[in-house]
């Protein structure tokens, strides 16, 4: 199986005075991967949201840090899936150097993400079609 | 008149890679001391929200930057009304060094801040009894 | 003329609790603009600051919001050359909506960037070479 | 033994468009906490990077998202020490709101933070001072 991957520039704003990307910011790369990978299966989130009410929301994240990305590096950020809960959703998140390729991630992580209903909050079951796009491209 | 005055701590968040504040974050600090400038006044703008369905928006903004900060400075962000419209607010802030203390401001700005609905996003007129508030502070 | 112009996707980082962009981040929708802006003319700024110890910082901002973009909007911000001084560039740039053209764009900005050295901060003068690149485009 | 404890006020910067902190922003509030049980402990860390080229780097998060933290929120963000090694500190941080207490944080999360050569980026023993100002307070 390949993962589905999305490409990422490194802007000034992404950096800290360490010199190298702000470790926090490492997960606005991957939750922009996450929304595109949801887009590739059909799935706008904010007419997910208008048609049905629902939204998703990060529940649980462990990530490890291996190498630091800088300024002006072209990244690639993996998504796949680990597993396929009625109201969560399990990814496994990679983010690799495309100018330095290496098996060896800059960082990886496990994210949990909730399906929610927006006014709520509460879980609520993974639309229908959203799972039949998953389990198809699994 | 003494302007408000607001206390602000750089941490690595919001430097980058030049070893300075990112220019977009002075910003941020501005609308911090803004937002405890209204709480001074009596303006609590989650309650606001929630009683009338008024916010406030960011409409215009003049921005001078003079001398970088950096990380883990200590700074003070003034608040002065420059002037007050039915509908909008027009601010002076400035930022300051409270480590190395100058007339001159490390960055200057005009902030035009508009009150709308929050739904339609159209303009409203400013609370009667912030107004009040307003002007006896000002 | 045709102005530089660059995609930019909104994502859930870039929002606020109003639901729309929050303000600050347009600013840095702008530069991710300038820097591919700047790369399309052969200059990457990290190879820059290595070979030569120049970077560039945003010196003044005027800045005016007409509409708000929201999550998941497609947005193209175009860069134009207003002014080109020894040490400093002026830009004028604009975020338009690509899903709901129109001649006014959401927000439009006058960015007065310098050209520095990255130890002294102080003012230097722009790359002959970046000159003649921009000038040819100009 | 009383955790060490750091107040947070929510702003509009920090929040999203589902109404809440955006998820990757409470990784700044534990760094902001963490900073200051630092300086606390007699530790700035611009002082401590120009006498002995050392920075702190995040090597490894565990985070739980229990319940959303909103606008306007008044938060307390703990600090406590779970691991003490050569070149890294383990830490346990919570995020309580102020204005509703709980024993239930809103989020909590293992945060390793190695220290490192800022130039090399490679593992370094953390300061001797530092260690015996940890251990005395632990």
């Amino acid at each position: 199986m390949t993962s589905f991957s999305w490409p990422i520039r490194v802007y000034y704003e992404d950096t800290d005075c360490g010199g190298v990307v702000y470790h926090a910011n490492y997960l606005k790369f991957m939750e922009r991967a996450r929304t595109e990978w949801l887009r590739r299966l059909g799935c706008e989130q904010d007419r997910l949201r208008e048609q049905t009410g629902l939204l998703f929301a990060v529940r649980a994240i462990v990530i490890d840090y291996h190498r630091p990305a800088r300024f002006n590096d072209h990244l690639r950020v993996t998504v796949d899936i680990a597993a396929i809960r009625p109201a969560s959703l399990l990814f496994e998140q990679r983010i690799f150097s495309v100018d330095e390729p290496s098996d060896t991630p800059l960082c990886a992580a496990q994210v949990r993400v909730a399906c929610i209903d927006g006014h709520t909050l509460r879980p609520r079951a993974l639309p229908r079609t959203l799972l039949t796009e998953i389990e198809r491209g699994h």
